[in-house]
C-alpha cells in the first residue's frame, strides 16, 4: 500500500495540486490592480486586491503542497522484509534492502526499508499522517471554493464580484430565461463534497490507525482504501476545479467598482483633513441616509468633490504606508519613534 | 453520569432550545408578509417569504428537541445495582429496582434500572447516541447561524437583509466612524465555533464508546465529560444566540424589496402572457445590460408598464398555484389534464 | 434520497440486524450455563456467565435496531413538492400531499409530505441523525466484534475462551502446520474496518449537514451517498459477520473452566468462613506462589478441601444474593424489611 | 495564537515525548532478550523479543517527535503586520518583519513573519496541520498504551506477559484481598481517553479551519483553544504514562516463557529435519492432545528430546537466518556474496 499511495501521490495528486496553484498564481497576477472591499466577520472591512485574495488562496495551496510532500519520507519506508512480526524470520539478510532498492529502481522513487519493521507493520502512522495532510488540504480547498462560490453568488442578489465559467449550459428555452446570468457554482460544490468526504475518511483511517493489536494492525485494508480513495478524490477533484472553474473565473469590474465605492470603510481616508468629529458625521449621515460617503460629505459641505477624490484613494490602502507625521518626528531625532518608523527614510 | 446527563439535559438544555424555537417561531409569524428573493447553489431563485425562511429554522430546532429527547428513554436506564460486571453479585434481589426508583423520586425524572446490566456496564452506547442527537443539533445550528450571519452580511457590501443586534456597542470615536452600520455577528460566531466543538467531541466520545474491552467501558470519565461539556456548551450557546441575537433581528425591509425587484427570477412571471421567446428576450436584454426585467420590458416594448405590474406579482409566486387554464381545459373533460390538475376545483 | 434510504433501511440494514440479534441471543441462551472470569479495566474480575456476556451483546444490537428505526420517522417526510425553494411555486395546492402517498402506497412504506417544505430543502438533519445512529451501532458491533476476537485469540497464548468458526482453511501443508488452532478473526476484521468507514462517513455527512446555504443545501449528492453505502457495508458487514462468525462460536469449556478455577477472585466466597485476615493470607500466598486458592488454603491448613468446595461456588456469584441472615430475619417479620434493608445484619 | 503554540510545543510538548521515546527505548534494550510468542490477527505468531516489540512503540514516539517539529516552521508565520485584512494597512513598512524578529527574541525562537498575510488571516492551516499531527500522535500512543494494558491483562486470566506498575495502592483488606496481582491499567486509560479528546479536538478544528469566510477566519479562539488544549493534554498524559507506566513496567519472565514455549508455532523449527508432513503430524498431534510440541514429538517418535531441543531454538527466529547452503558458498568465496546474493541456489 505504500508503494501505491507514494505513487499516487507523486504522479497524480501532487501535479494536480501544482496546477491549481498555477492558475491561482495567475489569477492572482491577473487581478492585481483590481481594488476591493474586504470582508472580515462576513462585515465590509478595509479594501485590497482581489489579487491579493487570490494569493491568499494560492499560498494555501502552496503549503498545501508542502504538506503533503513532508509526510513521503515516512511513506518511502517499506516493511517488506520483516515478514509476519518484524523479524524477518525466512528472509535472508539484506533481503529488505534490496528489494526497496528494486521497488525503489521500479518506480522512481526514493523507497527504502523501514528503519524498523516492528512499527512498520503493528502501526499505519505513516497513513495516519498522510491522511492529516489530506485533511488539511481539504480544510484548505473548502474555504477557497466557499469563498469562490459566495464572491460568485448572484447574479443579481448576491455578491457578485466574481463571474464563474458556465459549464452545463442550458437547453430549454425555459432555462435559458431562468439561468440568465445565474451560473451554479457546480465545480465549488464538488469540490467542497470531496473535501467532506476526505474530512471523513480521516476520521476512518484514525480510528483504524488507533486500534490495531499487537505486531500487525489489521485495519491495513480499511486504511489503504481510503487513503487511496481520498488521494484519487482529492487530486481529481483539484483538477476539476482548476480547468473548469479557476481558469475561466472573470472579475466583475462594475461591480467591484460600485461595491467599494458604496462603502462607508473609505471613511477613514478622511481623518487626516477634517478631523475624527467631522469624519464620524459623514459617515453617520451616510449611512443613516443610505448615500455614498461622497454625497454624504459634499451635502455636509466639509469637502468639495476635489477635495474628497483626492483624499479617499482605495489604492492606497492596499499595503502599509508612511505616516508623514512620524517622518518628521524621526528627523528630530527620538530614538523611540525612529524605532516605531525605521524604514522611512 | 446518567443522572447528571438527564438532569443537565431536562433542566437546561432542553429548556435552551425550546426558547430558541419560541423566539425563531416568533420572527417567521413576525416576517410572515416579506417576500424576498430565494438562493438555491448560492445563486438567486424564486421568491419567498422571509417567515417561510425562519419556519424553515424553526422546523430545524423543533426537530433538534425530538431528537434529544428521543434519546432519554436509555439515558434514563442506570447501571446501578449491576456492580462490578453486570452480575449484581453482593447486592439483594431487587436493589437495582429500588434505587432506580430511588433516583427517579429524587430527580422526578423516569430513571428506570437497566433492562440489562451487562450491556449497561460494558457499552455506554446510550451516550454515543445521546451525543449523535447533539451531533445533529450542531448541523442545523450551524447552518442557521451561517445563513443569519450571511443574510446580515453588509452593511454595504453583502447581502444585508436582515439587521441583527448590535451587543459590542464600540466607545473610542475611531470605532465609531469604523462601525456605522458595521454589526459582527458575534452571536453566530459563538454559536459555530461552539457547534464545531459539539462535533469533534463527539467523535471523541464515538472513539471511547467503541473502544471498551469486555465487562467494563473504562472511557467513562472521558465519555461523560465530553458529552456534559457538550451538553452545556451547546445549551448556553443556544441561549445566548436566543437572547442576543434572534430576539433581536429586524428585517431590512428596503434591501430585501430592492433585490427582489432587481433580480431577473421573477421573468418566469412574463411567460402566460407574452410567450417563452418574448419573455427569454426580455431576460436577456436585462442582463445584458443590467437593468430591470421592467425596463427592459418596457424597451422592446412587449408590455405597458400596467400590464408588467398586473403580471410580476411576487405574492402570487410563493406557495403552489392553480392553473387557471388547466381549470377550464380540465372542465371540458380531458382525463389527462384532470389527472395533472386534480385539485383544481 | 429518502425514499432510496428509507427502503434500504427497511428492507435490508434492519432484517441484517435482526438476524444478528437473534443469533447474538442464542448464543447467551446456549452459553447461559457456562461460568467464566469475568473482566474489568482488562483485568480479572468477579465470574459471570457467558451467556450473560452475550446478552450485554444481544441488547446492544436490539436498541441499536430501536436507535435506526427511531430516525425513520424524519426520514419518511418527503420534500417532493416544494420545487425549488420549498415554496411549491409551479405546483398543484396538494400535489405534495399527493405524490407523497403515491410514494408509500408503491413502496409500503409510511412517507408522509414534509411538515415543513423549506426545512426539508435547506437541511438534510434527517440523514445527519440516521447517521448518527449508524455511528451508535458502529461503535457497539466494534466492541462487540473486539471482545471476540480477544476471547477468541490463542490458540495457545491468548485467552482462548472462544473457538471461532474457521472460514478460510488452507491448503498447503505449509498453511497446514502453521494453522493448528489458529484461526485469523477475519469476521470481526471486516467488521470493524466497516464501523471505522461508517463513523468517517458520519464525519463526512455531519460536515455536508452543516455547510448548506440558504434555500437549497447542495450537498444532498455527497450526504446520500455517504450514507447509503454506510447502510449497505454495515448491513452487510453485520450479516456476514452473523452468518460467519457469531452462529458458529463455540465455548471452549475446558479453557473457561481452567481461567475460572486459576482465578484468585474467588477469594472473596471464604471471607464468611475464615475471616478476611485468613482469606487475605490465602489470596497473597496464592499469588505469591502462583499456585491456586485451593492449594494455598490446603497448605496455610485454613480449611479442609471439602470446607473448600462448600464454600467456593462460582454458581453463587453470578447474580445477587439474599443473605442468610436476613432470610431468618424476614420470616419473623415483613416482607418489605427484606427488601428494603439488605444490609441489615 | 501562534505564539502560544510553538511555546507550549517546544517547551513542553516535545520534551515530555522525548522523555516517553527515551523511556521506551530503555526498555526495548532492557528488553532485548526476552523471546516472547508474537500475534498477529490477536492470534499466535512467530516470536520476537520483547525488546523488538518496545522498539516499534520507541519508532512511533520517534516519528511522532518528528511529525509535530515538521508542522512548526508554518507555525513559526506571524500574521502580525497584516492588521485586518492582510494588507497592513496603518502599519509601516517592515513592521511586520520587525515584529516577528521581537518575537524571535523574546522566544528564543526562529519566528518569521508570514510569507503571505492574507493566507495568515484567512486561513488557519497552519493549525489544521498542527493538529493532524496531534491526532496521528494520538492513533501511535492509543495503539501503544493498548497493546500495554492487554499485554499487562491479568494477573491470571489474561496474558501475562508485562507487570505494570502499582500506583493506586488499596488499603482496606477488603481491597488488599481482591487486588492481589491485580493492577488496573489507570495509566493507559488515561492517556487512551486522552487521545480520543484529541482525536475528538482535531475535527472540531478541521471543522473550524475549513469554515472561515473571506479575509479572516473567525473560528480562531475555538481553533486556538482546541489545539492548546490538545498539546496540553497530550503532552502531559504523555509525561505521566512515562513516569507512572513505562519506567516502572517490568517483564513477567516466566509467563511469557511458558507462553512462548506451550506455542505450536515453533513448529516451523522442525522441518528442516523430518519433514512437513512429520511436522504436520507433530502440530495436529500437539494442538488435538492440548500438548506441547515437545510432548508431541517425542510421543509420536519422530525426534529424540536432545533433536528436539536442538532445533527449537527461538533464538534462531528472531531475525532473517542464512540459509545453510548459502554459508557453505560463502566459505568458498567472499563475504559479499552471502549478504548480497540471498537467493543464490
Amino acid at each position: 500500500m505504500h508503494i501505491a499511495a507514494a505513487t499516487e501521490i507523486n504522479r497524480k495528486f501532487i501535479p494536480s495540486l501544482k496546477q491549481l496553484h498555477d492558475s491561482l498564481h495567475s489569477k492572482s497576477v491577473e487581478f492585481k490592480d483590481i481594488i476591493k472591499i474586504g470582508r472580515t466577520h462576513t462585515q465590509d472591512a478595509t479594501p485590497l486586491t482581489l489579487g491579493q485574495e487570490f494569493s491568499g488562496f494560492t499560498t494555501q495551496v502552496k503549503y498545501g503542497i508542502d504538506r503533503i510532500a513532508g509526510t513521503l519520507p515516512r511513506i518511502y519506508q517499506l516493511a517488506q522484509g520483516g515478514t509476519a512480526v518484524g523479524t524477518g524470520l525466512n528472509t535472508k539478510r539484506g533481503f529488505d534492502v534490496k528489494i526497496a532498492a528494486a521497488v525503489a529502481e521500479e518506480t522512481n522513487l526514493p523507497f527504502v526499508t523501514a528503519e524498523n519493521k516492528f512499527e512498520a507493520l503493528a502501526a499505519h502512522d505513516a497513513f495516519v499522517e498522510a491522511s492529516g495532510a489530506l485533511n488539511t488540504i481539504s480544510a484548505s480547498l473548502m474555504k477557497i471554493a466557499n469563498d469562490i462560490r459566495l464572491l460568485g453568488s448572484g447574479p443579481r442578489c448576491g455578491l457578485g464580484e466574481l463571474i464563474l465559467p458556465e459549464n452545463e449550459p442550458g437547453s430549454s428555452i425555459m432555462r435559458i430565461i431562468l439561468s440568465q446570468g445565474k451560473v451554479n457554482p457546480t465545480q465549488c460544490e464538488a469540490l467542497t463534497m470531496v473535501c467532506a468526504q476526505v474530512i471523513g475518511n480521516h476520521v476512518a483511517i484514525t480510528v483504524g490507525g488507533s486500534n490495531g493489536h499487537f505486531e500487525l494492525n489489521v485495519y491495513k485494508p480499511l486504511i489503504a482504501s481510503a487513503l487511496l480513495r481520498s488521494v484519487r478524490l482529492l487530486g481529481d477533484a483539484s483538477s476539476s476545479f482548476e480547468k473548469n472553474c479557476v481558469r475561466g473565473i472573470k472579475a466583475n469590474h462594475q461591480r467591484i467598482s460600485k461595491l467599494l465605492h458604496e462603502s462607508l470603510m473609505l471613511v477613514t481616508s478622511l481623518n487626516p483633513k477634517i478631523g475624527y468629529d467631522k469624519a464620524a458625521a459623514v459617515a453617520k449621515k451616510a449611512h443613516k441616509e443610505g448615500t455614498t460617503l461622497k454625497e454624504s460629505a459634499l451635502n455636509l459641505g466639509v469637502l468639495t468633490e476635489q477635495e474628497f477624490h483626492e483624499l479617499v484613494v482605495p489604492e492606497k490602502m492596499i499595503g502599509p504606508q508612511i505616516d508623514v507625521k512620524v517622518i518628521k518626528f524621526s528627523l528630530l531625532g527620538s530614538t523611540d519613534l525612529v524605532i516605531q518608523a525605521p524604514f522611512c527614510a
